[in-house]
Formats: C-alpha cells, sequence, structure tokens
C-alpha cells in the first residue's frame, strides 16, 4: 500500500490515460462530468500560499419554466491539525481557528454560501486513545463555546451559513459530551444543532467510549441557500439515517468524517455517492488529512503493538450529486478546500425522472422494521 | 459516448497504467485485491468455443476455530439475445435455454453451486414497447413452465440451485403478470419464488404497464450451499429493499437486471456494492449485454424521434463482498460467465468488525418511517 503519499485517484488516471479513455473511465467512474468552475485568480494565490489545495466544480440542471435556477455554491474544508497533539488544548484550538478563518476568507472569495467544516475540526481525532484529559477539554458549548461565536462572526461577516462540527459538553443535560454539528445562519444566528446517530466501535474508533448515539433525531435546516441536513461520519454507513435526511426535506447532506485509509478508503467513494442517489439529493462528504500522534501509546485491538498514531486520514473529500455524478475528489494529503455550485432544481428533476420516493413503499419498511426488531422476530426463511 | 464497443474499465486501466499505480487505483476502487481463481482449462476452451467470456475470482475469510471456511461458488451469467425479437415466441426461448444450457454446463465444470441467469432471462426486454402481443406470450408458470421445468433439470443434472428470473404468469390468482425470480434447489424442487419488489418508470423502463410491484416481501431462501434472496433490477437502488433481505438473514443477495448505458452505467459499479458494504453480505449484480430491436417503432418520452431500440445494454456483471472488495466487472459488451468462490463466513466476521446492524437503531427508523409515511406528517424542519 503506497500509503498517505499517493496524492489522488484522479491525478493517476489523468496522467496516464489517453484522452479518449480517460473520457470513459470517468464516465463509468463518476457519471455526466462537472464542468470546472473559474474562481478569482486572487483566491488561486491566497491558497497556494496558505498551502492548501483549491478545486472547483459545478453541476447543471436543466431550466424549467416555472423555478428559477436555484444555484448554490458549498465549500468543503479538510485540514491537518496544524500543532501537535500535546501542544496545550488552548493553543491547538486557536491554532485551527485561525486555519479556517484563512481557509473561509478564500472561500469568501470564490462566493461560498454555505460552509462545513470536518468533525471535530477544533481537536486532534484522540478518542483512540480511550484517555480523558486532556481531549474531553477540547468539548465546548454549542450555543455559546468559543469555538460557535467563532463561527457566528465568520458567518456574519462573510454572509455565508457556516456548519461546524465539534465535540459538544452539554453542561444543562448531565454535563455530558456529544458529537455534534452546529448549524450557523448566514445572519449570524445559531440556527439549531444535530447530532451523531450512529456511534461506531470499529478498531481505533471506539468513540462510545465518549459520547453515545444522538438523541434529536433527523432535523434538516433551512437556510437561505437551501435545505440542509449533516449526517455525521459513521452515519454514512447506515442507508436509513441518509433517507430520514431525505425524507426530512434536505436537499444537501454533509457527512464530515474522520476516518483513515487502511480501514475505509475503498468504501469511501461509494457511500456518500450512494446516498446522493438513492435520495435524490447532493451529499457533501469531507474527511480529514495527515497523521496524527499522540503522547502515549496504545493498542487498536488488532494484535499489533502498541503505538503513537492510528494511520494517516486520506482527504478525498468529494460532492456527489443526485444523478449519481460527483467531482473528482481533493488531495489525500493536503488540506483543501472544494468548492462546488449546486443548482438545487436539480434534486427534484431526478426524483422526477427516476422517482425513488414514489416508488419507495415506505408504510411496507416501516411495518416490516417494525416487526423485525421485536426479540421474538422470526425471519422469513423458506426451507425446502 | 464512446458506447457499447468499449470493452471494460478494468481492461482500459490494466493497459494503461503502470504496475504500481495500478495496484493503488484498485484498492481504492475496489478494496482488497480478489485472487484470480484456478478454473479448469476445458472450461475456457468451451467458453471460447461457445463464444462467451470465462473470468473466476475469489474472495477470502480468515479462519476460525469454531467453523470450517464455508466455501461456495456462485455463477453469475450474463447474456444477449440470440435470435431477432421478431422470430416466434417458442424458438426465442428454445434458443435462450440451449445458450443457458451451454454456459451452465461450464459453469458445472468450474465447481459452481449457486447459478443466477439475468433478469426476464427468456425474453427479450420489449417492456419499451408497451405492445402486449406477442411479448406477454413469454410469460410462463413459475410452478410449472417450460422454463421451470428446464431449469429443475439443470439443477439436478448439475448439483446446483438455479436462480431464473423470468416473466410470471399467475394463473390461479387473477392470471396476472409478475416480474419473479424462481429458485430451485439443487435437489431440483422448486424452493419457492420472490418478485420484484419495485417496479421502474424511468425512460424507456415503464414496467408497471405489465406488472405490479411483488406481493411476497422479503424472502430468503435455505440452500444447501447458504441463504441467498433475489433483488430484481429496479429493487437494487431502494437501500430498504436490500436491507430487508438481509435483516432475513441472506449472505448472497443477487440482483438480476436489465439496465442500458445512457441511463445507469455510472450508477452500476456503486449501488450493489454499496449494498455488500451496509448489509455485511455478498451481493451479484448481474445485467444483460447487447442491443435489442423491436419490430414496432416507439417513443422513449424523451423528445427524441421513434425507433426499435433503446441502446446497449452494458453488461459489466460483478460480484462485491461484505468488506467493500469486489471482483472486476464481466465484459461490457459479450456474454459472459463470472464464476467467484466465497467464503460466506466473511459476512459475520464483517458484522462483527463494522457492526451495522447492532448499531443500526432500526427500532428508530421503524418509528419515524411510520410517522413519515402519514399524510399529515410535518418533516422535521428547522427554520431560523
Amino acid at each position: 500500500m503506497a500509503g498517505a503519499e499517493w496524492e489522488s485517484l484522479e491525478q493517476c488516471l489523468e496522467k496516464n490515460l489517453p484522452l479518449a479513455d480517460l473520457r470513459e473511465v470517468k464516465r463509468i467512474l463518476y457519471g455526466k462530468e462537472t464542468r470546472e468552475l473559474h474562481l478569482p485568480s486572487g483566491a488561486f494565490e491566497a491558497a497556494s500560499k496558505g498551502d492548501f489545495e483549491l478545486r472547483g466544480y459545478g453541476f447543471e440542471a436543466a431550466e424549467e419554466q416555472q423555478r428559477r435556477p436555484r444555484i448554490v455554491r458549498v465549500g468543503l474544508v479538510q485540514n491537518r491539525t496544524p500543532l501537535p497533539a500535546d501542544t496545550p488544548v488552548v493553543k491547538q484550538v486557536t491554532a485551527l481557528h485561525r486555519r479556517i478563518e484563512a481557509i473561509t476568507e478564500v472561500a469568501a472569495t470564490c462566493g461560498v454560501n454555505i460552509i462545513c467544516f470536518q468533525e471535530a475540526w477544533t481537536m486532534p481525532f484522540a478518542f483512540c486513545t480511550r484517555e480523558r484529559l486532556p481531549w474531553t477539554e477540547f468539548a465546548e458549548s454549542a450555543e455559546d463555546g468559543p469555538t460557535i461565536r467563532f463561527c457566528q462572526e465568520l458567518a456574519r461577516k462573510h454572509d455565508m451559513v457556516v456548519v461546524s462540527p465539534i465535540l459538544e459538553r452539554d453542561a444543562e443535560h448531565g454535563d455530558v459530551l456529544w458529537n455534534t454539528a452546529v448549524v450557523i445562519s448566514n445572519s449570524g444566528a445559531i440556527l439549531g444543532k444535530t447530532r451523531k446517530n450512529h456511534i461506531p466501535r470499529v478498531g481505533d474508533f471506539n468513540e462510545s467510549t465518549y459520547y453515545m448515539e444522538g438523541n434529536l433525531g433527523h432535523p434538516v435546516f433551512q437556510t437561505q441557500f437551501g435545505r440542509i441536513a449533516v449526517n455525521i461520519c459513521y452515519g454514512r454507513h447506515h442507508p436509513l439515517n441518509w433517507l430520514m435526511y431525505s425524507v426530512n426535506g434536505a436537499e444537501i447532506i454533509f457527512n464530515p468524517s474522520a476516518t483513515v485509509g487502511a480501514l475505509s478508503e475503498s468504501l469511501w467513494p461509494i457511500e456518500a455517492r450512494n446516498a446522493a442517489i438513492a435520495n435524490h439529493c447532493f451529499t457533501c462528504a469531507i474527511n480529514r488529512v495527515g497523521e496524527e500522534r499522540f503522547p502515549n501509546e496504545f493498542t487498536s485491538g488488532d494484535g499489533k503493538k502498541a503505538h503513537r498514531d492510528f494511520g494517516y486520514f486520506y482527504g478525498s473529500s468529494y460532492v456527489a450529486a443526485p444523478d449519481g455524478s460527483r467531482t473528482p475528489g481533493l488531495s489525500r494529503n493536503q488540506d483543501g478546500l472544494l468548492v462546488t455550485e449546486l443548482d438545487l432544481n436539480l434534486c427534484r428533476q431526478v426524483n422526477d425522472i427516476w422517482g425513488f420516493k414514489m416508488t419507495g413503499r415506505y408504510e411496507m419498511y416501516a411495518q416490516e422494521l417494525a416487526e423485525a426488531v421485536k426479540p421474538s422476530y422470526s425471519p422469513n426463511i423458506v426451507k425446502e
């Protein structure tokens, strides 16, 4: 396995394939080609100076008579943690705020309307250590913590909806932790929050040590730029989680994640894209980059020796459209900003063509599932 | 779009990529590499003589102490209709029986235990015409029609479970048509039947002209070689359909399909594979190949002129494993037999690692779906 240094699938294909073949490969892998978006040259200069990748793509919809195009630009941010994990907590958070501030500044010059950061973006993904301190000190209030106030400023300054996934400390309800995303309106007001509905117990991602399954259901946030929802990380493996956001009306579902190469890289291009197809909506898959080393060694339940890191986050953030097409992924190893222009009209257009909601037979499934969860359920197995 | 003559994604990549890059591309696209299966040289000779592609791959599972490996070989058959669609019905059916007999013969020499043919395999996929005769004459009894009797002979002769998707005429219940798959035990007995649960109204696939949504739920068939289910064609777009087969215990879900290039080719590698991942089971995606021309012209609801075909079926049949890995696809344009060796123990092993069933929260979804289907349901939308 070449590991983190291998840059991206797209770069490899573009370098090696004859043009006519490349077109076919892209069509089969990605569907209808997404057009490159013209972004200001100043943005590319700022990105280059700031050492992060900047890419822009656009999805189109057919013209309609009764609705105008509903053009929205979303920004996906992937980044490494800039300071070592043993730096004092406040210093790490501040450095991350500065990093995100700079990237958001560029997003603003690119006309981004909705920006989403990676899962638990204010901290290293330290849950593999199973230690409490200092990691739980990264948790903060989803209503008035320093990160939320910081995001409110960003939102107001740039007239931008900000989706901010954090480790939440809920002091009012038993002082417990949650894996939460706060949605901040472009007015600067907190629109609400949503919590990670499915918690992994996989390899180094035994996060139930820290927080439990979300208790807020499947809220969808009506923003000025469309209806959005947030399916956090491991929830992407659960088709029903995507479905319920879609049933509640989500046109764009963000999937801020933190996942590593050996575990999930071959699943990554499949799941969020399948969700976009199955639910006639846009999905935005975001993963962090880099390796994070922790002060104390830990084991991974895989029979291997104790170690201080758990492999590399492979970035590769991308946007998938309801027609099954998708953008190329960002780099596997560099910080990046992916700007994507969507015409939200595409959701209903694809819905009208493919009709999965119309043909979904949800009533049957509600009944079958209600039966299936009973401990006495006897599966429908036909024997000779 | 290069169309049907472009052979396959895998061939293109193998021809053009340097070996080290090819390995990475395959890892990211396909996950863990599937080993090539050693098949008898006589089988390759017979395939070459019979003008169909033969490929073999194997998936492995870890050794366990309490269970022996449960090795099963499945065969996926993709084929074109050998005779023009205006040939008399019985001649067409007979030619298809002969074709499938020959391919099954080769499958037997490859040690195949369970074979599955493509959707409505005894006929051209004539539903685009919306004409009744002669197409409805391809329908037959799922209990004692000539095709079922033919399949029973195959099953007995080769000690092979046969999954036979046909157009069913249910003379006992209103003489209606169904899109059905009959599962025949390796003993030759009919194990049972299952029906297409979701019917498309997409482009040329307005099949509800002929048959309605299946009324048999999500049966799983306990065969000597493992528990299998059949998700027919358009049902692959519905994650809940896959889920219920899996909840009922399916270890292998076959997805016999008939779908064309312009419509769905970029969705094809995504959906069945996502289902294998999401449900910790093997999925087998089968599509026919070739172009089928019909005697009378018809329109496609796309503003284009009347025509006599609806594009090419792109083959590309493949098997996906619960760990997200998959076989390469069969050819896009040639008849083929894909032999794949599975160790069914992999299903539970992946289940124990990723735990989607354990973390699935089906009770919550049963309730949410039950609410959502009420006409009075008010979606969970948060506004400023």
